[in-house]
């Protein structure tokens, strides 16, 4: 069994979700342990477990501890009261797709064993949880594997906000074959986004290289274009929260625009996630909702002072829809998928069924 | 006479150069009254003063000023002593080449009456510091009228970085269509990035722009994707440091990704700035310095904490140079330029000779 990083899991009573709260990196490092269907929510709302894969893992857990608190005599309402506390916890955030899809396996398992005694229906839900956890550390290796056979010893690698470990589990999605060169001795040197406005390029993915020992210049975003055009960019790696079955791929606001830089400056763009990430039931990224943020995250949050004046409108939309014709490639733990995505996605799955 | 604005002139007693600290903007509306040589050049490097013509009338009154402390028994120095002053302050910030152009202007005017007594020198060196800010507010005023003609009622502007009254004089480049369209009843939609890492976008454009009752809307740079994306946006305008005589435009930095991402969602992308602004000694961009900044700007100033890991490596360049292929048009007080600029800005100066 691979091993688990420690960012997100269940505390050592086994009743509580522990996560590492990421809104206060990189000055602290500071642990949860939620229990509350409100503190739960919260966590999610206010990032402090980000990262679409993260987030799913974090709701398999979620749901699991909330099960447990369910009333013994509320027997017949099980399943009911577990899909009210999970349409609640999916409800947090809109775009990405893993925390309705890690909700929905919770419940096809709670479901598949209502008949079962409670603790044994209670245990088949925490061995849901740990499995969802376990298959992305297993899927982050294999996306990393794929990943590094795209680029070369010496490379520059553009990345936008956090797709690493605390934003997965091991290696992470876009981080993944940065990590696992490093480790296999392949130096990549990596230029990571500061992704405003919640940095978690400066906050998360500077932090994160920089504690791997890997080559990391964090610029600003507006950064990006001088840096391709001045040669220093051999690939962008990017990860993803939703990818539509034509291969428009939703993540953190400003991925668009890389990679309209990246094609017009003729760098390969690849998107990076776990097969979870990609819904098949949306044609395409017109059909992705977009979570739009408070306004005063633009102007006011980490700041001494305000930035802007009082009163001015904002416009803070968290994700943004890349268009598949501006995609090279999206390596999932299944492999490499080309355009036409329409083909190449729906055979991921089809292989998957066979 | 053209009434001039009060961000940047002489003190009442015209012995200092008098500034609004755009730095403190837009909390605090602090002015300074500066006259020694290091506290005139740290007010240009910390973008106490910024913008390519406000840098240009501050130098015009900042040799003024020093011209008046030369003493009066170095008369046969009094040339040199002045050049060498001009020297120190031109090096205080290298894209720009208004710093150069009002320098060599004042030392120009300096040569010319060499023979004349100290006094009337000087009044001579006063009257060509006021000619060239009352010279840039009529320049302003013209890209104004010019640049309005290029939208309509009801657009969507996006600008970068601030090109308004503070960078410049009444109206400013990139804004002086904005703010003179708001005279005379012509409502436009701006969407103002915020212009990472000094935040000029935020504190200085949104801010001039709310003072003038202008519809703005403040964005990451890095939503200006999804905002074209979205058909919000019918022409970016953005003002300009140094235009090569190919028509490639230095600017803040990210200028060229706004450039970039309007050819790809076919916005015509305007540069606005007056002919002082043409460099045509300068073949192209890649004959243009670019400044590169303090990495602490990116990670560290205004927040309340550090917000990148310590140790990190920083890429901060301030400006960067968009391509002449990107540019629909150059709007200077003489008029609109089009492709191929090659041809279209050497008319210009040929005009001006004529």
């Amino acid at each position: 069994m691979i091993g688990l990083p420690d960012h997100v899991g269940l505390n050592a009573a086994g009743d509580r979700v522990r996560i590492l709260d990421q809104s206060l990196l990189p000055n602290r490092q500071v642990y949860l342990e939620l229990s509350a269907l409100e503190e739960l929510v919260e966590a999610v709302k206010a990032l402090r477990v980000r990262g679409a894969p993260a987030i799913g893992i974090f709701a398999g857990y979620a749901l699991y501890v909330l099960a447990c608190q369910i009333e013994e005599g509320e027997a017949d309402d099980f399943l009911s009261r577990l899909e009210g506390l999970g349409e609640t916890l999916n409800q947090a955030r809109p775009t990405a797709v893993n925390l309705s899809w890690a909700i929905g396996r919770m419940l096809g398992v709670a479901r598949e064993n209502q008949g079962l005694p409670r603790q044994e229906l209670l245990e088949r839900l925490r061995e849901e949880s740990l499995a969802i956890h376990t298959e992305d550390a297993a899927m982050c290796r294999a996306i990393a594997e794929y990943g590094l056979t795209l680029v070369k010893e010496g490379d520059g690698v553009l990345t936008h906000c956090n797709a690493g470990e605390i934003a997965t589990s091991r290696y992470g999605t876009a981080l993944g074959p940065i990590l696992l060169g490093k480790e296999q001795g392949v130096e990549l040197k990596v230029f990571a986004d500061e992704t405003r406005p919640l940095l978690q390029g400066a906050r998360l993915t500077a932090w994160e290289l920089q504690r791997a020992g890997v080559d990391v210049t964090l610029i600003c975003d507006n950064m990006a274009s001088m840096v391709m055009k001045n040669g220093w960019v051999q690939a962008c790696f990017v990860g993803c929260d939703r990818v539509a079955a034509n291969g428009d791929a939703a993540n953190k606001i400003g991925t668009s625009g890389v990679a309209i830089l990246a094609k017009h400056y003729g760098v390969p763009f690849y998107v990076l996630g776990p097969t979870s990430t990609i819904d098949m039931a949306c044609p395409d990224g017109a059909h992705i909702p977009i979570e739009e943020r408070a306004g005063a995250e633009i102007g006011e949050l980490w700041y001494r002072e305000k930035m802007a004046p009082e009163g001015v409108k904002y416009f803070n939309p968290a994700f943004d829809v890349t268009d598949h014709s501006l995609i090279t490639a999206i390596v999932t733990e299944k492999g490499i998928c080309y355009p036409p995505f329409t083909e190449s996605l729906a055979n991921l799955f089809r292989e998957g069924e066979a």
